[in-house]
């Protein structure tokens, strides 16, 4: 199997292992190495009973490679699934994700309720049930579930035995030692309808994006969510841009504000539009209901002292402590790859246009050599710092680790991503006239190897032409071309292409390893050979990584806002780009994932920070390309003491200012509009408000009171009575008591608002009539108990 | 009465007018002006019965000036009293901002519920009671409440006849025309034991803000818990600043950066503070409930389309497109304001520096002359034009409108206080030799008027030392000093003094004005005459607004963020200032303000922005200050063009960016302490999920789920059991079935977990063992009704 035309060419849909689950809900590929044999046997022992003890029924099928073994679980009880939902739906009431509460388990009579219908009218849905079942397979067993994860989860790998205090702690991790994976099984039908859909139209939609999030969950779904967003976004940019490349041409101001203008729209937009789906979807605030992380270590646990519930504690501030480290971290990854890329762009600059001895037509291959196998090394020990640091950093939940890592390793992505151009902009171009000599070490060396290879015949052909050199003012714009067009090309290959090949050639190899041997797979029973056989070919697959797309799509626009003054048609490579990226991803998750596990998420989580950053640093970089690019500062003969340093920064302080204002700006306007999200958090706040008081007033006086203009006029229709009637009560009532206070009097002097304004008149006619007479003002002649006061 | 001795003197306390308020909730007072008469009495009796019809009891009784009268009001019965707390403590429910609800006013059995013992479990505060009788004054009539809110509104005065389209709303207001002023009486005898307390102690703690709170709301409370808090932070610059002075001196940066640090943990504390405060006050998030402006203009109602509710609409882009009239507002305030300052300056200059001519000793106070009689006339003008600016952009909400003011008010406030400063910083000193011979323009003047006045015989004298000018670098100290020492001090008498002064001279001229007219006061009935006299005193005094507090601590804030290198000392200036500030400040409201009606809040609001950008402003200001004066850059013979304009800006860019870090750090280290309000919203929200467990799963199992390490562990216990059983009986339901679909038969394999192990098992020696046999591994030998399959 695992090409894409066995799985969705023509007759796919006509096999039934394609078609059919058998009701499997996850699927756990159990490694046995042959080493160690007994110890992975005691570990899958344990797996079982963990699972079968969680409420897992289970079935266990050998691997395809004769090491390893697919444990099939399904969920043995629908009443426990329920439980599971139930409590899940009633937490997510309790964090105000949901409005409405399940209803309780047990009357007023302390009857159990049936929840048939309860279920009926909120269905529980495939990535609800997919994610309950994982979060019970992965829950430590104190906690009710199997304790079960990958053991290639992010932070578990690195040494979980060092990490947990307890004799418990390592045992779990024992038994997570051979858990290749974790996975559910692909839903074929539905991923062929998707691919199938996706490959014929222009833009996607609501619908594909509900369909992604019913099938993949939230998280998966945001992200395509993101990039419908920025894909739509990008036409107005593409559009601009190819105008802006045909009339104004490169390092144009006008291009610059705009291009900045449209990035604080984007992300401001996006903002909002990730709270607005997160709503529409019923996932607005999960990201409070976070996940523990099983690594997490605590230094003691405490009772709170408000709720009495046991903490686990970790001081924060030795966390802050070890985040301290993020500093030298992020100089060490700018002076390691800092360094590697200064020497390949010296070596460059050098080699074509320097350098005229033999060999050249080799050598200059030799800078793209050394990147392309020191910068993934150079880069994959700085990832495994970063693992680690972020592990030292000891986050409590999953989220915060996972954006403590994604934070660490945008400073990587950063520095390989942009230094290149952010050198040939900020310092060959202007400084290269006065830098470039100093290559001469090159010379040196270049000599030398001459020398020890064949004599000192060549010496005089290594010759550089120092005197003739002239910065080579294209470079950058060569640069930032090949920088969105190739490598664009490039990543695409890289992310499609190799995966494939990469399988195909690890399958090839085992069945060389395995041929001989009798193969497990022929004992298959054949009305399941078919499905185990496409089982076994799933559990080789890669498990999706969401942040390796997110990435890929940060580092575009970061391209776009940096450095697209300098080409302008640059949208208009991403916006064909990312047509191809969205088809490409969907295909990744289809063909050559397994199916990710439905987590709930309801942002874009850390790399919103990185989008913001971007922006605001785009807003500096474009002032400052067009400031020193704009007309033709760097002549033949400038010098680069012609720049104005004092001008550069002022427009780089000006730019800021306005990028900081507009942004604030846009910001308002954007909240201001209004959304379907917002129009359902309304309608439900109003259903809420209309619930609670028909429970409080009744059914009657809600109604009224939710009446247009009359909302909080309970009671007041009859005040007029009320007030008579009330102080004629508390007439009587003082009249008895005695009435000896001045106050009890005061009160009693106008009986009811008539009487008040009679005295009220009086008044006023004895303030315009100069000669005052002794009228009646505050006393008054009907028979009262009270002591009338004659003046 | 209305002197401090009279009312807090010995003796005072045994007063019974003082201690007694008569039962009244509010008194309104009520204007008879004698050319509107007849108009103000039919608006009197629309008023009297527009508060019966609201359920207020009212008495009458004449104003001290013969020409007004008192309306005294109290909410009639307690049911409507109690009818509207109880609406208004369901609403806070609704909006998350109580947890619990109060009880439903109809049980299941549709009997009325009574409410003594729920009133007395959580009694109705002073404070309450007073909010919610103004609410019912003010609200419109279609709402239930009385319709009349005081003419002086913010915002109600500029012209509320045009501002309605309906006959209605124009009927209201000229019933609102006469309403001088609506007011509660004082607590006299709290007043005192408050300002006795204060005047003894140094630091306020949280229960002399908890009783400010229960007494004048939580509005009020917010600005003494900002004093509080900001004068303890005072503490740590006064002492840091005065040995900054002994040791480093002025223009420091060491000093600036410890100061710059400061303004930073302050406003980041502030803001966790804030929310922390609101949540003890029990008050976090009533900002979300926001009051209805009765100004607001709408330009049609619509249903809104998903609650069915009457909405009002202003289109949000036509507010939007009014609300930029405030850059040309900013831009006028800046030349109105900044010219009358840079003239005053420049003649300043060219008086003390430059003029030698005749009346120099009176003329050197001229510059001080025109800014004392021009600069309140025109900051008068110019705050007319913010109010009338922030009616046009018609907000619907007070909150907005006040923070769309407030705004505009700080543009004002932030000219007249900083600008003459940053004048001599950056345009006087280190321009001065450049710009000061330009002065000479006001020799010409002078010559000119020494020539009208007196011939030309004293023309010689004015000969303008241009020779000898030298730039008094001085300037810049002694100024910084004159306004955080004099310009305090200045303040500190016109807010205390001044008013009680123009009320002393007032109640003069009004004697001598109806001398000789028969006392109105003379009729009052003798028990009730001193009471009476206390209120027509509290009547005329002036309405206490808490944004004037405001700006004062934001203002100094700034000079502090702003310019404090300059003078390290400022801070102990500051710190002495505001001990004696919140005294007066208490004062003011105890004697010479009317009582303030408790309104809530969670924030100090608009402020909170400014505080912010005054302190990023002050890490550029000081950055440049330090730059600029750091050694002797200006000596007697320094030229503007010494200054590296490259290296300036330099510093500042640097600094601007060490403060967004600092702060991004700073906020997230205070996130991370706890606090008493988040101790609060955790053992509330335990106390909630304990509560909504309960309901849902019965006492017993939410005991059991709450406790520690067993979250979510509902229903896990019995789960093996389940899983055989579960099995069992699905294996029954598919004998009956007949079993043909390859995956019913899949989930039968394997009977229970030991089965499972079983065939794990022996595949796993099946593994190792190469000499391969068929062993059974996914059957079994049970009697099954499954059939079973020997491979």
């Amino acid at each position: 199997m695992a090409t894409i035309s066995d799985i969705y060419g023509p007759g796919a849909a006509d096999k039934p292992e394609l078609n059919n689950n058998f009701h499997v809900d996850y699927v756990i590929h159990f490694l046995i190495p042959p080493k160690e044999r007994d110890e992975a046997e005691a570990a899958f022992i344990q797996v079982i009973q963990a699972l079968a003890s969680a409420g897992f029924a289970t079935e266990v099928r050998p691997g395809g490679d004769r090491a390893s073994l697919l444990i099939f679980c399904k969920i043995a009880s629908e009443k426990l699934l329920r439980a599971q939902i139930y409590r899940s739906r009633l937490q997510d009431y309790l964090y105000g994700i949901r409005t409405t509460a399940p209803p309780s388990r047990k009357n007023q009579g302390g009857v159990e309720v049936d929840y048939n219908s309860y279920f009926a009218d909120e269905p529980v849905s495939e990535a609800e049930r997919l994610r309950l079942a994982y979060l019970l397979i992965s829950k430590p067993r104190a906690e009710g579930g199997a304790g079960i994860t990958p053991k290639g989860t992010l932070g578990a790998s690195a040494s979980p035995a060092k990490g947990g205090p307890g004799a418990r702690q390592s045992n779990v991790a024992a038994q997570n030692k051979f858990v290749a994976s974790i996975f559910p099984l692909h839903d074929h039908a539905f991923n062929r309808a998707w691919l199938r859909k996706w490959s014929t139209k222009y833009m996607l939609d609501a619908a594909d994006l509900d369909a992604i999030r019913d099938k993949f969950g939230e998280r998966v779904a945001f992200y395509f969510g993101f990039m419908q967003s920025y894909f739509s976004f990008l036409l107005f940019p593409a559009v601009f841009g190819f105008f802006a490349w045909l009339a104004i041409g490169q390092f144009s101001w006008v291009y610059a504000t705009v291009n900045g203008l449209w990035s604080v729209v984007f992300f401001e937009y996006w903002k909002k539009r990730e709270v607005d789906l997160a709503v529409q979807w019923g996932v607005h605030g999960v990201s409070q209901i976070q996940l523990p992380r099983p690594q997490f270590r605590f230094e003691r646990e405490a009772k709170d002292p408000v709720t009495g519930e046991t903490v686990k504690i970790y001081s924060p501030f030795r966390r802050l402590s070890y985040q301290l480290l993020q500093v030298p971290f992020a100089l060490a990854c700018v002076a390691v790859l800092g360094s590697l890329i200064i020497l390949c762009f010296s070596i460059e600059i050098f080699m074509t246009e320097l350098y005229n001895g033999p060999f050249k037509q080799y050598l200059t291959f030799l800078p793209t050599v050394l990147l392309t196998v020191l910068l993934p090394l150079l880069t994959g020990i700085l990832t495994n710092f970063a693992e680690q640091l972020t592990n030292i950093e000891n986050y409590e939940t999953q989220d915060d680790h996972q954006a403590a890592f994604v934070q660490k390793i945008f400073v990587i992505n950063f520095i390989t991503s942009y230094l290149p151009v952010l050198l040939t902009a900020f310092v060959y171009v202007p400084f290269g006239k006065v830098l470039v000599p100093y290559l001469n070490v090159f010379q040196a060396v270049t000599h030398r190897l001459a020398g020890a290879h064949k004599g000192s015949a060549a010496t005089d052909h290594t010759a550089i032409q120092k005197a003739n050199f002239q910065v080579n003012t294209h470079r950058l714009t060569q640069q930032v071309i090949s920088l969105t067009v190739t490598a664009q090309i490039v990543n695409f290959l890289i992310e499609a292409v190799v995966p494939y090949v990469k399988r195909k050639v690890f399958k090839a190899a085992e069945e060389i390893a395995y041929r001989g041997q009798s193969d497990v797979t022929a004992k298959d029973a054949p009305e399941e050979a078919a499905f185990l056989e496409r089982v076994r070919d799933e559990a080789t697959l890669a498990v999706y990584d969401v942040s390796i797309d997110y990435r890929e799509m940060v580092v575009q626009f970061g391209y776009l806002s940096l450095f697209s003054v300098v080409w302008p048609l640059t949208a208009c490579s991403f916006l064909v780009n990312n047509w191809v990226e969205a088809r490409s991803d969907a295909m990744k998750i289809a063909v050559s994932s397994q199916r990710p596990i439905p987590w709930r998420g309801d942002s874009i989580g850390p790399w919103l920070t990185s989008l913001g950053f971007l922006s605001w640093l785009g807003s500096i970089t474009s002032a400052a390309i067009v400031y020193l690019f704009r007309s033709n500062t760097f002549g033949p003969d400038h010098s680069p003491w012609d720049i104005k340093a004092w001008a550069l920064l002022l427009s780089i302080i000006f730019a800021e200012q306005v990028y900081h204002t507009v942004r604030a700006v846009v910001h308002y306007v954007v909240a201001k509009l209004d959304s379907p999200g917002l129009q359902k958090e309304r309608a439900e706040r109003f259903a809420l408000r209309k619930r609670a008081l028909a429970e409080s007033l009744g059914e009657d006086e809600a109604e009224k009171a939710l009446s247009p203009g009359v909302t909080g006029g309970v009671g007041v229709t009859n005040a007029e009575k009320i007030t008579r009637a009330a102080v004629e009560a508390e007439a009587r009532e003082l009249a008895v008591k005695g009435l000896d206070k001045p106050e009890d009097i005061f009160w009693l002097r106008q009986r009811g608002p008539s009487e008040s304004v009679q005295v009220g008149r009086s008044l006023i006619a004895e303030f315009t009539d100069t000669s005052s007479n002794n009228t009646i003002h505050n006393g008054n002649t009907t028979t009262v108990p009270a002591p009338v006061k004659e003046l």
